[in-house]
């Protein structure tokens, strides 16, 4: 056992904020020092809980880092201690697999903000011993990824392999190569953009005003009170389903077919499939998911803009860079589209960067980089051989 | 004074169910029998509110018919009697304006269901004396067309020189032809689909959901028990209304311009201007429409389905059609593409009916039809007046 995998062991069993016991890796990072968030607050010690798959090489060289979506979590390829389910990067991360675990030591943590045990809202605030609820401080992408770099300093890995993520996924790591430009050996930024577009912005609104105007919302002290915004959360997922899928994919999955009848009901039930698979997107999602998160983590993209961030000029973020990149797209992506992700090609571009640009042809929308697009892991199979055999990586094993 | 005039003069100042007084025209249709409904149901004799514009020929020719929108209503060209606003057509009806008052008869109701002075879940239910609620039959698009039919008989007019209408509006004017193909001589559907696909049906349930969600719509009964369910319409129109725009003509509008500030908040005011505008989209509409109506006619709006209701061949809808149709599309309107418009004009084709088909190229999104887009007010003068010509209408004036 290595020093890596002895402390590791040692973070088994971690407690879900407020929820009770699952099992996971957790680590108190900030003990010495406290975190200072791009809002210019203090954030004290604070939990992150993280997963890893695979193992280190001798040499730390083969961490890739998997930075998770608006409503993922570190339980990326083990089944789901909420709900049971498969972990949603199953067809990505395992043995043989593109983020091949007999070959990567593959890291995920809970993201800041997030409900799955990392500090968020949901978790105890030590100055009053409550959940932290509206009292947590607003924060950033930046702020994210300043703690995922906390962690890797925690198991001592100097460089990622490989930062790779979808949509704020995505974001995260066009952040990474910002922040850390010396730490991210290859980054592969899928189906995302480098700032959030008013679009973005008004429909995230939309979900965070159906969340609080929830009245068992309470002003964003639920947990406090024992209540949960069950109605306005399950509203507001149902609204952003909608904007995972494509109309096409939409189409050919239910169409205007019937939900077990043969006729209309000339009523509000759930006639159309659609509207039953929505309804219970929405009521699944507030069992495994918390509100403010919610609204913390959408605000968190809101205020993502590299461009802003650096100058007003998008290449600025990526000067020098000698990370390699590989920037995926999909056609039927209206969320983050093609035109988003070819502004960040074309930034890196403008930087010199080593870049490769794959616009995958398919009709399944945003949600393509969680599903089985054959196009899409023969691509990203393709870009992690090249850098692997770059970064000097046998082809197979830890060697 | 003609008799028509007369008639019309003698219904004025109609009463606003629920809601106290408003000016505006008003009939009792269906006293003699009532209106079988689509569901089966009866409806008893019911009010419909209803506004005209211009004056009827001597020929009664030159009538037009305006199917108004999901949230608009029959004040088409003069200030709402609630909001103040100017009529959500002005631009389009008027003295020398498209839709000529000096020389059409233009006449716009209250679609049924609706909530300014028609038939709907805030009238006065006959058999209790109070609110319907939801105890108001589910109706549909062919009962909605089925009304205005009633209220053309009862206003003497045999045949309408054009029906038109945007979005809901525009699939009124497919059943209008559908329904009575010798009563309508020019149709312009405008930004809709011969059916609601099933991401417009998904966007709906979630406006419903909404609503339903807001402890204040009380079951429905809100009216009864002095209530509104105001937060969750509000949350359902700000969702609604991300769909009426494009990307491109929020970011020309808003981009990530931050409200009344220098810098982002850290917090869940409305730092972007995006957000102060929906906010206000969803406040303000609160005041003029009903949640229940906003139930209904989304309703019908999912029922919709010409190619269904016509056994299956879109183009049986219109077999033997002798209306002269112009179909318009707009190229940034992702809720009703140009896809939807295409399938509209491909069965008509098959039908071998007389259409004309004009995409627009503007940025303004779905809601184009209701902004000032020239080349769309080009075309449909074009088109209009080569209407009246074959119509034997005189070029200006009632002739």
């Amino acid at each position: 056992m290595t020093i890596l995998e002895s402390r590791i062991a040692a973070e088994g069993n971690a407690e879900r904020g407020g929820t009770g016991a699952f099992p996971g890796r957790k680590v108190i990072l900030g003990k010495d020092q406290p975190l200072r968030l791009d809002s210019g607050v203090l954030l004290p010690a604070f939990p992150v809980a993280y997963q890893t798959y695979g193992r280190l090489n001798d040499e730390g060289s083969n961490a890739v880092y998997i930075c998770h979506a608006l409503t993922g979590d570190q339980f990326v390829a083990e089944p789901h201690p909420v709900t049971g389910k498969p972990g949603w990067w199953n067809i990505m991360v395992g043995p043989g697999k593109p983020l091949d675990t007999d070959r990567f030591f593959v890291i995920c943590a809970n993201i800041l903000g997030g409900c799955m045990g990392t500090a968020g809202p949901t978790e105890t605030n030590p100055a009053t011993g409550k959940p932290w609820g509206l009292d947590f401080p607003v924060f950033t992408i930046g702020d994210m990824v300043r703690v995922q770099a906390m962690l890797l300093d925690h198991l001592g890995i100097e460089q990622l392999f490989l930062a790779v993520g979808g949509s704020l996924g995505g974001m995260q790591v066009l952040q990474w190569v910002a922040s850390y430009p010396e730490r991210v050996f290859a980054a592969v930024p899928i189906a995302c953009a480098a700032r959030c577009s008013s679009q973005n912005i008004a429909l995230h609104e939309v979900g965070r005003q159906a969340v609080m105007a929830d009245p068992d919302w309470c002003g964003g002290d639920y947990l406090s009170q024992g209540k949960q915004p069950r109605r306005g959360l399950a509203v507001a997922r149902m609204g952003a389903h909608i904007t995972y899928l494509s109309e096409q994919a939409l189409h050919r999955k239910f169409g205007r077919r019937l939900q077990d009848r043969e006729a209309v009901t000339y009523g509000f039930e759930a006639d159309f499939q659609v509207e039953s698979y929505l309804r219970h997107q929405g009521i699944s999602f507030v069992d495994r998911f918390d509100a403010n998160s919610f609204l913390y983590i959408t605000r968190a993209m809101d205020y993502f803009d590299l461009e802003a961030e650096y100058g007003g000029v998008l290449a600025s973020a990526f000067q020098d860079t000698k990370t390699r990149f590989c920037v995926f797209s999909f056609t039927s992506d209206w969320l983050f589209s093609t035109e988003e992700n070819r502004m960040i090609v074309k930034a890196l571009n403008a930087a010199a960067a080593n870049v490769s640009f794959a616009e995958i042809e398919t009709d399944s929308g945003h949600d393509s980089f969680l599903q089985n697009v054959p196009e899409f892991h023969r691509v990203l199979n393709g870009f992690i051989a090249g850098a692997a055999e770059h970064r000097g990586l046998p082809r197979s094993g830890l060697g």
